[in-house]
């Protein structure tokens, strides 16, 4: 069949609307007709050419939400008209790292989704003969796409897919990595490098788990409004207190150090920072953001030794097909915010410009409805 | 009164044994008669006068066990008469970190023990009228020594003090780094950089609490024999592997990677490999040994993110007046081997053989027995 989808020809080209070839559900598989997605730096990161799993051309996109359309032969866990986030972190409920229960990394696909095809070697996707390649195991950027059901999340259908597509990445990056990764207990002090759009997520899970001190550490002040409407309590700007005076500004704030921080930049420095804020004896840090390629962080031993506890998080340590129901069911509850977190929406026509507007720090989130 | 003791003058020099002046014990403190001490690394690296907190002249040694022989005032928990394992990470019970109930690091006299001093700020030794140093709250290299109750483990009595001493810091940081600081399941991969004193204990306690695989891993391969005896399942020599392949040898040896590594050497190219080594998804690091003043670990964050743990410990993760006590029963139960890894035993006036058994590798640890 056919279907409408920007295509990512080349690094660095913007990307084109097409109408593409995609092949039918095989054995195992889904179609997913895609109702929204949203625009994720990780998009753009592969855009720019510095992935190296990033293959040309590519159908990008890992952030949807939709309705399947058709299941392949042996589907048993979802059906025709179930609504479903698509998963870029599986759940195969199988697989070592599934059933170790200490991780949500399944490696089911994971050989197949880093080469851009589906777990059978192949790509469902073509155009003029030519063949694209799939994306994070998702493409959100096609109206129509095709999935493993071991990388769709069943969730409820009266919630709105304009919205709950974020849950696809950022909010569950950001909110999992309180609840799933650190399990941040009531009373925790809490801080939170870079109020982007993961940060404000942590900002917003935290609150929701009963933290206590919500500190929030950004160079740009404008970002703190925002910030508190999410839960910050206190804002540290690094050019206010002296950069290099950022770990003992949030010693004193905390009394002593931070029970849980984590780093939602990207950079190895706030890293370093993030971990040397945390309390003596049990401190935790957990490295959200992704550090440039090459980069390494580093510390002095002793700062593990006298217990603090360096750690990473990876969509939000959350189970996608155990895990993401239920961040939708809290959306639905009211426990936590999505909708001021999208600034922007458009259709599929205007991609561009949901890219122009992260770059341009313009947006939090853009969303395209299909 | 009097007590014999061996005085560390200054760095780089032996100890001289000396008849020296102790105070009696002040309110909340006790009076023990030391009857063995090990010596420990830390000694010697104190001595030697890298230390930053080290002061001279000191009474140095922090391994010991012995009888209290008098109380100060309000002395509730110990008697006169009761076996003891002084303890340089004390127990407190009420400090933020002790009620905290998630770190052994008790914080209560932390600023006067490092200063040499007792908890009021003074020291009880002195030498014809010269102030001599306490040593990490303990300062066993005395016959006699003064501690704060908060300093000392109540052990049975049937132990015997020429083994037991050596839970005072070595048994207990290996052992209490796989039980209390990693947890270590049943049938768990571990890894253990550095097969020294530290090393043989962290390989016991795997062995104890049922891990599958036990790694060794150390450049000398004349070290494997006493780990096999102790619990090592495999031995890996960087020399024989490639030093730049470790980490890959261990991957292989586990399938997948470590679930547990403790780094017992203190180099941090070694805690680099201990972490790089470890599952991904789950496995956790633990480093145990002391790095050089100033040197840095350092890692890609892809590490952390992918799943991987890099924590520390110190004395193993054990409360002194809760853990030793249990450490000195299992002893005595026959779970945990000390009597081989006690390879030389001196009286005091030997105290600088010790330390030279020790410099040339030829003893894993030496007891001095009043």
């Amino acid at each position: 069949m056919k279907t409408r989808a920007a295509v990512a020809w080349e690094a660095n080209k913007p990307l084109t609307i097409e109408t593409i070839e995609i092949g039918g559900p095989k054995a195992g598989e889904v179609l997913v007709e895609n109702k929204a997605t949203g625009i994720c730096h990780t998009d753009a990161y592969t855009l720019s050419g510095l992935d190296s799993e990033g293959k040309f051309p590519a159908v990008l996109g890992h952030e949807g939400a939709g309705i399947v359309r058709e299941v392949g032969p042996g589907v048993t866990s979802v059906k025709v008209g179930d609504h479903v986030i698509p998963l870029y972190t599986p759940e195969c409920r199988q697989c070592k790292s599934c059933l170790s229960q200490r991780t949500n990394l399944c490696t089911a696909i994971r050989a197949t989704q880093g080469q851009g095809l589906m777990p059978d070697g192949t790509s469902r996707f073509s155009c003029d003969g030519g063949e694209i390649f799939h994306y994070m195991g998702c493409s959100t950027f096609s109206n129509f796409t095709v999935l493993p059901e071991i990388a769709v999340a069943k969730v409820r259908e009266d919630a709105p897919f304009d919205k709950i597509c974020y849950i696809g990445c950022g909010v569950t990056t950001g909110i999992g990595a309180v609840v799933y990764t650190a399990k941040v207990w009531p009373g925790a002090n809490v801080v939170v490098f870079g109020l982007g759009g993961i940060g404000l997520n942590v900002i917003q899970g935290a609150r929701m788990v009963g933290a206590d001190k919500i500190i929030g550490v950004d160079l740009n002040p404008a970002k703190a409004e925002m910030a508190k409407k999410f839960g910050m309590t206190d804002f540290v700007n690094p050019d206010a207190v002296g950069r290099d005076k950022v770990v003992q500004a949030i010693v004193d704030l905390t009394g002593g150090g931070a029970d849980f921080s984590f780093e939602c930049i990207g950079n190895v420095h706030t890293m370093r920072q993030a971990l040397e804020c945390c309390h003596r004896g049990w401190g935790t840090s957990i490295i959200i953001g992704v550090a440039p390629s090459g980069t390494e962080i580093a510390t002095r031993p002793f700062q593990l030794v006298t217990g603090r506890n360096w750690r990473g998080s990876a969509f939000g340590g959350a189970r996608g097909r155990t895990d993401v129901p239920k961040i939708v069911d809290w959306y639905m509850e009211g426990k936590i915010n999505i909708d001021d977190l999208i600034t922007h929406t458009m259709p599929l026509e205007d991609i561009n410009q949901g890219f122009d507007l992260m770059h341009e720090g313009k947006s939090i989130r853009s969303v395209v409805i299909y």
